[in-house]
């Protein structure tokens, strides 16, 4: 099963619904038809303020091996509608099976700090094959950028503190974990348990030795002792798998052998009961055996909250060890990211603004080919500005509230603008180069730092300003008022 | 970065603890002492009273195909510890290029009702291997046995009506997806919109069209008229793009017209708004156009809770699109499943109970090579009683609460006994026959019928009895009286 999950192509990671539209979009002669989509979400995750971006590397990837192999032409052609009848045509199949992508995608390079209804993707190509995309492009975006988020906040509660993402036993998966280690390491983690995401990716992997290999041993401090001779140097001493004080004190006995035979014992770690109080007399104890390099490393379902409130009582921890919190997003363990069409070519090739109605004002989508455009002064950042491609003047840029249209503010024409979505496919080619880690990981702080401690605090953050350019916000008004006409025909 | 993946072996998918640990063993000639761990979660999930295992298929493929590529040794071998020398001994890491798993795993069969504590799977062999194996066992079981239960009590809210998993593009990761749509399928969904995980599981795959079908044209009417032009017999229309009573106007003007042409309309789906009102006035719509047998299709961030409200209020929904809350259970997104020694072979070749102390009671683990014994009566179950394999009794069993140890309860020599765990793989090699997804369905079922409707009830549930063996209870608390003494020799 897992095996036949390596060997096989990817374009079958869909929904159905996105092969028979397609089919629907063939039949009626509209495949080819151009038409533009917007990935965005509605809402900050963990209720926070901000955003960070990720995954966008797994499309690059996920799109060179796009194609219908013979294998999954054969399956689709066995699936049968509710008249036992085949759901797919042979000559569509046929075409399924010739199909190269030929989509232009723009994109929010990994690690840029995003907001709601900000575009993270937007794919303008044939309507058919932004619609085969979908699927697997919120997939893989929606996870990463969640996580990459949650590992921001994390770090950001430690103060500067690293952060060991441990979390691959609890992960959703395989590439529940891999993935989650990698977003993990983009939003600031300093290393990783996960060895396969270390080599895939070139994550710092760190560990030691669990509960297990103490209770292997007769007792704790012959257990410490024999892991410190077989690596003396890779200690970390898990000191609670009886009592943790007196497992601090085992740990400073080996501690002090280890110097004397010219080794430094890296860290104890602690891993249940009172953290805040334990780690705190546990550095007492160290420090009082002149152990004072030795870092104590803390695990038990930490997450920001946690961190912060340890923080708070005193401790004295200096490594976080971070695991099912962070890769399982435990408390929103979800984006909620959406794909939505923004405009699609009429029979003459003019460009048509679509939207989404919704009777939540929030749900109803924004029509137009959509860029951001954010404004910067020496200080940060000031405010996005949504604005449409296809009909734009920017020359002065007024930025309209949506949920407060009244208010209409014209952005200083000395602000600096960077536009957020860049170049990254082109005719089904990628055009963007490879990213690293480490360039990403440093987007990611760099970005942090425009933005105001108010908007970056976890909580009841400010809100930061993102808001439509006028011309597209009275587009969309106008849009909302034709769709509410057009359902049917007069 | 996915191609790499899909490349490469899974031995490396484990914390590096687990291969410092090893490398400890190997030096301490350790590495061949044979130890026995166990698997298991301390709580259900969802505050719900029952557990379905799964995941167990995945376990057999990742086995097949473990082992150490000269490409893991590469990188194993570059990996450094705190003074910049090899972490690795290059001997060690030759020993695990050479290395053949030898353990045996016995396993509860998928699809089987578990609870708190009882052993999911049990490995036993030399205890490098065991330790080499944990992360991946835990990664596989712990997320496909969320799923399950989450699946379990969905469908038990909609009493049968049909559940379709929709979650694909909200999953953690891509077998986030995959695996939770065969998980999902396992705990009782009909099928799955997920197109891979239909052509590699052979799991019944559904769809029809989405908003953007309906928006891509200038009327919703049109749009559905061409989508039955297209697919006439795989009509399901989506009717809340603009208005949805309107929308079911639209739908059942096409499906009058599909029947005069000799096709039947599937059903409308409702994906937004007040589902309960909706659903009534839309099914009194379409029993007044002579559409009776036209299902309501219903989804929106449904679970078992939202589902169990519906139906309070007299939602006429027949069938479910469960996506997010189902793939990544999101109210509780992971399990919490650990692993454990239990026992290993001292020197003299003689098994010594292990255990880990807590300051929690019930994180306190139970020694001994374990296993389950469900007893029932012509009614079902009737209590699950954990014992001792290396010394066990079974004559007469004298069943103990664990957290209630006066009360000890003698069970009736007439019930019927069944062993939950059965031998899966002897000596590497798996010895478990490949069951069907079919099959697996069906133990669900036939498991949960077997427990009080108290025990599946999903608010306050009844707790179902499980106890340990009498003797097995003996030795724990002798050991927890030990494992005090032991930390540091005298």
């Amino acid at each position: 099963m897992l095996t036949n999950i390596y060997e096989t192509s990817l374009a079958l990671l869909t929904d159905l619904y996105q092969l028979t539209m397609s089919q629907g979009y063939w039949k009626s002669g509209r495949s080819e038809r151009e038409a533009v989509f917007h990935l965005f979400f509605r809402s900050n995750p963990f209720r926070g303020g901000y955003t960070i971006a990720a995954g966008l590397e797994y499309i690059f990837d996920y799109l060179k091996q796009f194609r219908f192999t013979a294998e999954d032409i054969k399956y689709l052609s066995q699936l049968e509608g509710n008249d036992g009848r085949p759901l797919f045509a042979t000559e569509f199949l046929t075409y399924l099976s010739e199909l190269k992508l030929s989509c232009d995608l723009d994109a929010v390079p990994e690690g840029t700090v995003v907001f709601p209804h900000e575009p993270l993707v937007r794919v303008k190509g044939p309507i058919l094959q932004c619609q085969l995309l979908e699927t697997a492009l919120l997939n893989l975006i929606n996870f990463q950028t969640l996580i990459a988020t949650k590992s921001a906040r994390i770090c950001a509660a430690t103060g500067g503190d690293p952060v060991l993402e441990f979390g691959l036993r609890r992960a959703q998966g395989i590439d529940g974990g891999l993935a989650a280690s990698r977003a993990a390491y983009i939003g600031g983690c300093a290393a990783t348990s996960n060895v396969l995401a270390g080599k895939l990716f070139e994550i710092p992997v760190k560990g030691t030795h669990a509960h297990s290999w103490v209770m292997s041993f007769d007792d704790e401090l012959s257990a410490f002792e024999e892991y410190a001779h077989a690596m003396p140097n890779n200690c970390v001493f898990l000191v609670d798998t009886y009592d943790t004080l007196e497992g601090v004190r085992n740990a400073i006995r080996v501690g002090l052998r280890l110097r004397e035979a010219g080794h430094e014992m890296v860290g104890i770690r602690l891993d249940s009961g009172d953290l805040a109080q334990l780690s705190i007399e546990a550095r007492q104890l160290l420090d009082a055996a002149g152990l004072t390099s030795v870092a104590i490393v803390a695990s038990n379902d930490l997450d920001e909250a946690v961190i912060t409130s340890l923080k708070a009582q005193g401790a004295t921890i200096a490594v976080w060890g971070v695991g099912t919190k962070l890769v399982t997003a435990y408390d929103q363990p979800a984006l909620g990211g959406v794909y939505k069409l923004g405009a699609i070519k009429n029979e003459k090739g003019e460009w048509q603004p679509k939207l989404k109605l919704s009777e939540q004002a929030i749900k109803t989508s924004t029509p137009g080919m959509l860029q951001v455009r954010r404004f910067q002064n020496e200080a940060g950042a000031v405010a996005d500005v949504m604005f449409n491609e296809l009909n734009a003047n920017l020359d002065t840029v007024v930025m309209v509230d949506p949920l407060d249209p009244i208010n209409r503010q014209p952005l200083d024409g000395g602000l600096n603008a960077v536009d957020l979505l860049v170049p990254v496919v082109r005719n089904g080619d990628i055009v963007y180069r490879h990213e690293s880690l480490t360039t990403i990981r440093e987007r990611v702080e760099q970005q942090l730092a425009l933005f105001h401690v108010g908007v970056r605090r976890h909580e009841n953050p400010q809100p930061y300003p993102v808001g439509l350019e006028q011309e597209l916000y009275d587009l969309k008004t106008e849009w909302i008022h034709r769709a509410r006409s057009i359902q049917t025909p007069l």
